[in-house]
């Protein structure tokens, strides 16, 4: 059975990057897969937080929103500490960055990474993660560049994306409307290297078997290489400009 | 003198604008104006506020909101009611809609204006209001379209932009550079008929004068005959879509 | 047609000036435009905001509310950051005073004005800003005499008033009827020198002409040079406490 | 040893009564004892809280502020819920107008009392309340007199005042200074019939005897006998008005 | 008439302690009383408020919360300041605390006491100050213990119970049942000296007598006397281990 | 090398599991493993969310939270939306109920289950799942015991545990100390079908691979069955009584 766009069960979705799309910010990036649009920025703070004080390390942190018209109806701005599912993403990006991020190479600073999603059809964090390592690459080359620091301190390039079981079937880079009728997905976060970050897989409407999970664990493999090589000619092309 | 970005004194930036941005909004716009870039959508309800309820009429709200990374350095997100410059924003570009709008004539529908600024450098809330229009164009189109109305319910076109008196000389659309170092200045917001929606006239620096009121008046007309050509354009895509 | 008070349509309301109503305050007055009465006090503080730490310069602040039963039936006390007319009102005062102020003569000092409402029956903004003048004037004049400053640091006073465009007329100093039912109004802040410090023209109703905004802007002339009169005599009773 | 302001012990400070000072509300005082001064309105609604739908009784409630400048040093508004203090105190205004009320005898309403203190010198609590009742009389009587209600509902008036242990002495109604040095002191809310309504002893610096608890109440019931005579001329200028 | 659980109407519920309840606090219990059952803990910070800064004294605070579903209907979890009547419940348990400690021996260090309310059946603010003063006392043991003070600096223990009058009748120590039923009730906290703390007598339902007034004192008199053993026995468990 | 607290690396935590632990809720249960102790409790409530109205089915919701002092030094109260973590937690919780429950058969009724955590030695969030299924299902069951339901609507107990990588080595249900020095780890929420309910693998220190996961996700596996055990004990229990 086609997918409701046409594509193939282990085909991702049309990526687009544009990498500086935010001419003020340290690192900034635009990404879409699909209709899913996210804006990524990466600020650079010549401080850390309190619990970092005096041990002479460097934080990422990030931060996750929704423009109110991004989704098929509108939704309220987030006020307060954001909802709970926007902490929940930020936490993941965050974690995910610093799992390849050598703080102790950063330096006394604090790179907050901010994902703004324009538009919503699904994916957005995994899409929020695999830009936010590019504005946060721009950030640091940027400090490179200007002798702050020797080298880019990040181990390997991070990105995500996610599968769903659909209908009994496997499918990747889910969007908006596989997702909703997915029986169980999961979301993982992968190194360059080939091993994980995060894995969370969720079966809300129906539990999952171990063997569903490691063909589910396959497939986004092939799809998150794939990323990574979208990711490695934006990076050719900011370190060519 | 020359400007800091070599425009004449009387000069607008170059305008941009690309109807239609967001695919899930019933009106949007990406508009820029220079560096300055605001995504503006617009989001029917069919409802209204509690003190309308049993009126018959229709009403038209807006909400304006930066990107964190929007700003040369980074801002925080604004929570709790959005900040006392946020809400006065909003609150003009709410009036100024509504000033050209047949209320009336809407139908039980709460219009709701997102003005979101992707990137500053000065003339958000002008340039929101620019957009603002374009995007409650759309929606309102996308209404007579399905039957919904009759016409569109828009008495004229609604613009806006800011002059400036910087360091003796007055200016039009300030960039800015310009808006911090200016003595006084005034935001106009205008109806296609010519007639004035709204005079914001601050002297923080130094007060002014009446002369110099009427001076900057003129020149606001000017800059916002220019920006309704823009506007007409773009209206004319939308007719042809 | 006589107006719903029986004034002249270039008339202002009675003013009652009562300065030095707070007895803990360093400067305070109880202003009174008919029914509309407000208390204004100025707190002085011995440092400044964040931003201006290592300036010299000093600060003055506005904060603006209203008796929950100051209005015709009550409203809800104002919680968090004081709702959105709230904000505007107190930014606008807070701007008036020191546009006339010589923030580098007053030292490291932050004046707050407190300007509460009472009793509401419209022009509480432009009351309040013709009161924080005075409430300004009294802690300013106390520092003086216990030395801390040379003279008072203002170099003008500032006072403020409504215009209102009512059933095709135009009449000053509005009272809430009027003010509800006004095509379009415009509110004016000006300087003892005849400058203006701020100008707010709003048609929500019904945009309005550039002729029609001279006149506006003549007969508030008239009216603000009658409130300088007031102040100057409240100043007087002040000098010679 | 004379009192900081020349009283004797067992004196109250000069207590002046302005009933109806607001124009709007239905019922409200200026209630001034000493320099402490205290704003009182009482804002009627036809409808009670959801806990009480459905009983055919009514509810009285009450809120208590300080205006920022109300005291020696500028206390930041309240915000959120208002501070644990304020919470306090109109829980206590609010029980206190309640044990004397009618409640049943209502009807279908809500009454509100505002508490605002314009000025704090020691005592606020009890002299909200002792002002609190006679703006809830004006405001029944107001319904009784356009025949919503036969007569007043309340079974009588009630007052309030302090006493404390300062320096070993018992001294009645205590300003700021003389109950910032108590050892012990007792807040006393009495109903018209010589009954205790609330009594609240506290002994922070030092526990107190139920011996010096007896005496203190001794003085109270001396100190509040002279309000309710205050009240009853009060109350006989709103039945001649 | 015998009491809806079967005691006399001068008996306390059965009580049961269980000091050091939380193990890795420097002073807890599990404090029992019938059925409502609080976990008090008591958490030392090397540091005071900032109004004590300097004054080379210390602090003791207190905060109350209730599980949720520890009433007969599920409670919201509070939020914001916690709501009126934790707020008045915790200003009143660190009163009695500070009343009996000599804040100026306890070094610069502030004593924060949580009671949380796992079930609740009445008399949940007396049997936090009861249990609040065990685990104030193990805090404080410790630090003698490990030399940092010399003594314990409490001068007498604390313990608090209820008295109301309910159909007529004084009943101590009132479970939910009786509490919502009675006519005027009072909570009071005594020092082991025989003195009075706090005194907190409420008639909501009616005004009540002097004379009620000194029985319910002495009701609650013979109360205390008993729970000040209870507290001995506990003291002693904590001195033996 | 021995655990910190002498187990095998594939042992457990000695259980302690109170069903009825709470006498006013519907269902409850204290349940311990070593030292990390939470209560749980559900509520019924005769109604369902907005976005449920209508359909006849049931809602399962619920919050976690901790004591202050459940950890071994203070935290603050959680105020506002429970800070992040506690919000995705209880994301969790709930999904793992509704993920085995038969929402349809459940009636028209919400169950909130509370999970409140006295003492937090690691491992909170999973043994808050392994109790909350218990407290569910005591509360299903007295629906069932009061006729209002034909039979518990649950396919499947559900329990989750921790398996985490500390130096090396795979341990399974990390107690705190364990659990900070643990370079990556996974929390598994089984069904009693062996089925997976939620996977989520994080490294945080350090990337993990494949293979790594296979060998947590078997042994996390082992833990769950020996937990499905100690819940049947407590069903029986629960059905005995």
């Amino acid at each position: 059975m086609p997918r409701v766009d046409g594509r193939a069960p282990d085909e991702l979705r049309p990526i687009n990057i544009q990498p500086g799309y935010l001419e003020f910010a340290e690192g900034s990036v635009l990404i879409e897969a699909g209709k899913t649009r996210v804006v990524c920025s990466a600020s650079i703070d010549e401080s850390v937080p309190r619990f970092l004080r005096g041990e002479g390390s460097g934080w990422i942190t990030a931060e996750y929103a929704m423009l109110p018209r991004s989704t098929h109806s509108r939704t309220a701005r987030d006020r307060g500490s954001g909802g709970g599912r926007a902490v929940e993403i930020q936490r993941l990006i965050g974690r995910s960055m610093r799992s390849i991020a050598e703080l102790d190479k950063l330096g006394v600073r604090t790179v907050t990474l901010d994902c703004d999603v324009l538009q919503a059809d699904g994916g957005t964090r995994t899409l929020a993660i695999t830009g936010a390592y590019l504005a946060l690459y721009q950030a640091l080359l940027a400090l490179v560049r200007r002798k702050a620091l020797h080298r880019v301190p990040l181990r390997a390039p991070v990105a995500a994306t996610s599968v769903g079981l659909v209908g009994g079937e496997l499918l990747l880079d889910l969007c908006y409307e596989e997702d909703f009728r997915a029986e169980a997905d999961v979301n993982v976060v992968m190194a360059g290297t080939g091993e994980l970050i995060e894995v969370q897989g969720t079966g809300e409407q129906r539990p999952f078997s171990r063997e569903q999970m490691g063909r589910m664990l396959d497939l986004a493999d092939t799809g998150i290489r794939a990323l990574f090589e979208h990711q490695r000619q934006a990076v050719e092309r900011l370190l060519g400009s």
